[in-house]
């Protein structure tokens, strides 16, 4: 194909979305804009695990509600997440009755899922798609640091993984809502950055190279959207993107650009050192801040690109980077 | 949708496959139809993980060559296998140029990853798509059940995790070669099995759900099928699969029923228990034997269902059963 950039004639619609977060998370400054806030990040289940498995399942059921649908209306589901072997998101379609695609994007997992579930919808293969993902800061800080028992110090370029979920339905020519007219698939990117205490930086070249061509191919600048949002680069990472792509690729996204890791927290006020990151950041802040000022006309063009660090530990521990991707959704009204 | 099965009706067409395996596939039944064998899993790698990065690099590297097509010739690649983080998939197209897609579905990758390739292709959303999965036999058991260094004694219901990978060339309207002319998207499927040793068990069921609700949709008998070729369920599991389907759902598959898990290795001469398991195990035999055999007209229908049991050793300490899922990919020529 000559263009990166795939257009999707029958402009899927986001009919329905959901979003559900824990203590911090509704401690924040969007804290009225999300679905459901659970005080407790347990949520009254016996390990972080099942917790998040608890934060999917709310999103996706909240965001079947608000679409009028249900499980068995589903066609294809499309969900991922950070735990091993994706297991909130099995575990959350286990014996629904709903055909399931299981994927891994890292971080990225909101905008990937949700440009497959607009592929499959656009192409008539699924009448109506679901896209969802989660993160939970305990169970991720287990897999991927040190169990947050521990209490083992922090860097200052650390983001805190949100405890969160969010979903979304997708459903063709329904032109009332919010739509997604183009999309843009990521690459593999690694330029050698190995510190897993920031992620950040191991994801901003990735961002630059989606967004740069994505503005290329379409012939768009950054003025031509009211917001170009990262899902999770977090403070180190944002000033990173902005950087690389003034000296790099010629492009000023300064005046637009927001990322969902320093919408979710206050960064003077709470803890959360470099900002949010993880799956379900961008899923939770993009399933409720952001719908509902689209909905409200406030925003009208966004560009929402899902930042993913594919991190392994293991394989960091053999002493290999961290590559990133960085997948993009287009969302009009 | 009414109909679950989606018919492609531009038939993509595999226009490349590639095979490389380890020293124990090299050494069974079917060695001489790969397209490259090591006489050592450690591939000359520092670690497994590595060593596995490289059997599916070659793999995409043999299947793009037998298309005639270079890296910079894949619009949407779709990989995933068993390790956490989906690492081997990742690396082996990292900085590689390509839109890549992650997935997750266990051993279900190989056709769970042909499915969303024809799809992509199908919908002209992409031109050229390439699936490929992988799996090794040390890097899996030291994930799952523990690393063979501690010789730990095995389960005659356990099953040998395929050291190999596959790799397909998806193109649209290319009529000579085998093509694909449905599909189906598997459901998690959970009945309480919790024996990790028991892979066949897990994913059995899935299996039945799937390939029933495929013979009802397309109101096809298993006799029109030269065959009905499940990815890995072994001994134990293809025995359940055939009692299930025939007390349940009223389907006598035995006399076309294979499975990867059984082709692969010499059950009787080889010391691999139930047979043959992993990603890697239906993409190797896939990519090599059953295509060689359906280019050499011995075989023109086969229905391969991708079997994955979507096994997280941490929640099953935590109690959980494991749940299974199986994709189907209808090939003909």
């Amino acid at each position: 194909m000559n263009n990166r950039v795939i257009e999707l004639k029958s402009k899927p619609s986001l009919t329905g979305f959901g979003s559900c977060v824990g203590k911090t998370e509704s401690e924040g400054p969007i804290s009225q804009d999300f679905d459901m806030c659970f005080s407790d990040d347990g949520i009254n289940q016996s390990s972080w695990e099942k917790a998040e498995c608890e934060l999917l399942s709310n999103a996706v059921e909240i965001a079947l509600k608000s679409a009028n649908k249900s499980f068995d209306d589903i066609d294809i589901a499309f969900a991922g997440d950070l735990l091993n072997q994706c297991t909130p998101s099995s575990y959350s379609f286990r014996n629904k009755n709903v055909p399931f695609c299981g994927l891994f994007g890292a971080c990225s997992t909101m905008a990937y899922s949700m440009l497959l579930a607009t592929l499959t919808v656009d192409g008539s293969y699924a009448d109506t798609a679901v896209a969802a993902t989660s993160s939970h800061f305990c169970s991720a800080e287990k897999q991927f640091r040190y169990p947050v028992e521990y209490g083992s110090q922090r860097s200052p370029t650390s983001q805190r993984t949100v405890t969160g979920a969010g979903a979304f339905v997708v459903e063709r020519n329904k032109k009332q809502k919010v739509f997604i007219p183009r999309i843009l698939i990521g690459k593999v990117v690694d330029l050698g950055v190995t510190d897993s205490s920031n992620m950040g930086a191991a994801m901003a070249p990735a961002a630059a190279e989606s967004i740069s061509e994505f503005l290329k191919c379409t012939k768009t600048e950054p003025k031509d959207y009211d917001m170009i949002l990262t899902g999770d680069l977090g403070k180190v990472g944002s000033i990173l993107l902005k950087d690389y792509l003034i000296n790099n690729k010629g492009y000023d996204i300064s005046a637009v650009h927001n990322d969902c890791g320093l919408i979710i927290y206050d960064l003077e006020g709470q803890k959360v050192d470099s900002g949010g990151s993880g799956c379900g950041c961008s899923a939770a802040v993009l399933a409720s801040h952001i719908m509902k000022r689209m909905n409200n006309r406030e925003l009208k063009k966004v560009l929402f690109i899902g930042t993913g660090a594919l991190m392994s530990p293991l394989i960091s521990l053999q002493g290999e980077s961290i590559p990133g991707i960085a997948h993009i959704v287009e969302m009009n009204i």
